[in-house]
């Protein structure tokens, strides 16, 4: 664990560059109304990659597709295409070939190895690539690269309504590297990730080994303790590109601490900025569970609370309901007696870096609510970003969640996202 | 099992009246509105008597004072009490006093023994009982016993549109006896019931011991297979009451066999209205998951797809939007290959007593889309009653679970609820 009251890195809103990669985007006519939905990511040298994808057992031909070339490639990666509007899942055979095809129009047009070459879909589940427009956008893209991140970021949106790109840099015993990514999100946000979208490129030289291992470090505390709906996607990909353009290598324990915690830093930023959001969302929740009587019950107890349809009600009602979230507790299928259980909210947010205030309204304590002033609660309730703080009194397990409420427009947003 | 093409016993709508058994309701001013919001049930005689509560670690004082007067008194229940407005969860001791003090003025109104009266709370949690309109409550009902069981059934109403009641009557080698129930629901139905209060009162005569089998495997496949939002309350009860006023026992196996049957439908009916009635929903959905490796793998997929935020929002948007299907079936934790997955959609609804029909419209089928017609499924979302079947090809389990949409209304009734 690094320090984080001293973090070695500096974080960025948005990106700038990062040596050795060239980004474009265009119009490639697959969202009908013409904007930016395609984005391709290149690096002029192999790059060290590693993936983390969704769990669901239904995987998107473009995850199972990456998969394979990882696999078989993991220090040879040039580029990431992403394209919107198809997700090329429940595709078949059909869907596996164009997501094949895809890359060979990428290496083509780019004249890198096939097997060097990463694809991403968001969008509708069962549509087939339409190979005509891809090819316009794979032309349109791989002869426009430049270093325009934002516009990137800007063409992977589904139904976001926000770019999203964070950088970091960071001072290794050899020098300075930076660390860029770009992440869309916005609906089916759900522990272990959802359609959630991210690449983030380094210029640190590192092995294929350890750009997972921190990969899979970075996203735990962060992409998969994120929930909008508790719908996982089968399109989910967090990929890490490691050129070593910058010559500078995590050569040792102080730089892989240093490297893992920009990188954390970087993928929170993404992942709050998915939750922030999300469909409909007009609450940031900071869910905090303490006293659990392992990690498991802790996040069994998150999650359930974090995907209550009648918590995140009451968030949007700005209704300090605590019964429904001791409640959604108690169903979790933890370890959890109300009798030891504590519950506190207050305004803003926490996260890994911030220490645990028992301070704020004290809601329910010792299994009955502690007669708080209601107009206090609502106070809290109203705000933009709320913190609340369960406390079991099971033991010293803890884990936190960044979740949102569930509005009459999320309900919008979804029932009519196919037509 | 019985023979579900030739039942023994008569489904009514409603209750006209159990032999021995009489009702009351009252507003005792829980409701601000002043409508009715308690009720009373009452028998002439000891009954055997028995219940399935809440398996939510926090249970309401009502849920535990009922089981400790079970366990202690199961031949002896001679009356039920329930009030709305106020769950008496979250409540402390002081809730546990006001459940058994409401217990004491029930049996000092009745001139009955206080260990032979159950009581059931329901409405918001952590607000003590006003024993002082609870008084007022028991004095009214006690003094107003007959035969009204529809207003018994609108008195326990809380976000509730509409009352539930059903009875049967069913043959027995003796004679024919009755069943009959009430219940409510309508917000934090879930797998394993919710806010889901229901009686069941029965002339026929039963021990403790068989009233409780029968009672678990009439609520296995009605109360603990309906979905609203996935939440479970704290106060999920339902009680059977059985007289043996009609002097007719449940004496042989065949008679247990019709009595369950009855029981069951019974059951069914209840749990059907609970989820038809539950709050802002447009559609009822019987979802029907067959071909599971195993009854939990059936179960699971069947809950998560009754759960999942994104499809139930589909159904209220009418859109066949099979994707969010089966993309919750994949992440259900259960043994699920798209490839071997069919889904099918029809108007129309499913009980366990129709076979499973391979018609309808079929969707997706060996992990693809069958390119079927969008206006005939269309058509068929649009209805007021759809049923889905997930074939997955995995074995030969099944589940069916009734369940409903996501609309703009539920979100207001939930956001609001409190106030």
């Amino acid at each position: 664990m690094t320090n984080p009251t001293a973090p070695a890195f500096t974080l960025h809103d948005g990106i700038t560059g990062v040596s050795g990669f060239q980004v474009a985007s265009a119009a490639a006519g697959l969202k009908a109304s013409g904007a930016l939905d395609v984005a391709l990511i290149v690096s002029d040298r192999p790059c060290a990659a590693a993936g983390v994808f969704t769990t669901n057992r239904v995987k998107a031909a473009p995850v199972q597709v990456d998969q394979a070339v990882l696999a078989a490639n993991p220090a040879g990666i040039r580029a990431v295409f992403v394209n919107t509007r198809c997700a090329n899942a429940s595709t078949g055979t059909v869907g596996l070939e164009r997501a094949r095809a895809t890359i060979g129009l990428v290496a083509g047009a780019l004249g890198v190895p096939e097997d060097s070459v990463l694809v991403m879909s968001t969008g509708v589940i069962g549509t087939q690539l339409p190979m005509d427009r891809i090819a316009h956008g794979v032309s349109r893209t791989a002869g426009a690269l430049g270093h325009d991140w934002a516009s990137a970021a800007a063409a992977i949106m589904t139904t976001d309504t926000r770019p999203k790109a964070a950088s970091a840099t960071v001072q290794l015993t050899g020098g300075p590297v930076t660390i860029a990514g770009i992440a869309k999100g916005a609906g089916m946000i759900a522990p272990n990730m959802a359609t959630m979208l991210s690449t983030i490129v380094t210029d640190a030289a590192l092995t294929p080994d350890a750009a997972g291992h921190l990969l899979r470090a970075a996203a735990e505390p962060t992409f998969n303790r994120i929930v909008v709906d508790g719908d996982m996607s089968t399109n989910d990909t967090v990929l890490i590109l490691a050129s070593g353009a910058s010559g500078v290598a995590v050569a040792t324990e102080a730089d892989r601490a240093a490297f893992e915690a920009a990188l954390t830093a970087v993928c929170r930023v993404l992942a709050q900025a998915v939750v922030r959001d999300g469909e409909g969302v007009t609450k940031f929740i900071s869910l905090h569970v303490t006293g659990a009587a392992s990690e498991a019950d802790a996040r069994r107890i998150a999650n359930t609370i974090a995907t209550s349809a009648l918590v995140k009600t009451a968030f949007y009602g700005g209704d300090a309901n605590w019964g429904r979230i001791v409640a959604a507790a108690g169903r979790a299928g933890a370890d959890f007696e109300p009798d030891t259980a504590h519950l506190w909210i207050a305004t803003g947010e926490h996260d890994h870096a911030t220490a645990v205030t028992e301070g704020g309204l004290l809601l329910f304590a010792d299994g009955i609510p502690t007669g708080y002033d209601e107009a206090a609660a609502t106070a809290i309730m109203v705000a933009a970003s709320i913190s609340v703080h369960l406390a079991c009194g099971r033991g010293t397990a803890a884990a936190l969640v960044w979740t949102c409420d569930l509005s009459h427009d999320y309900v919008s947003v979804n029932g009519h996202y196919r037509s």
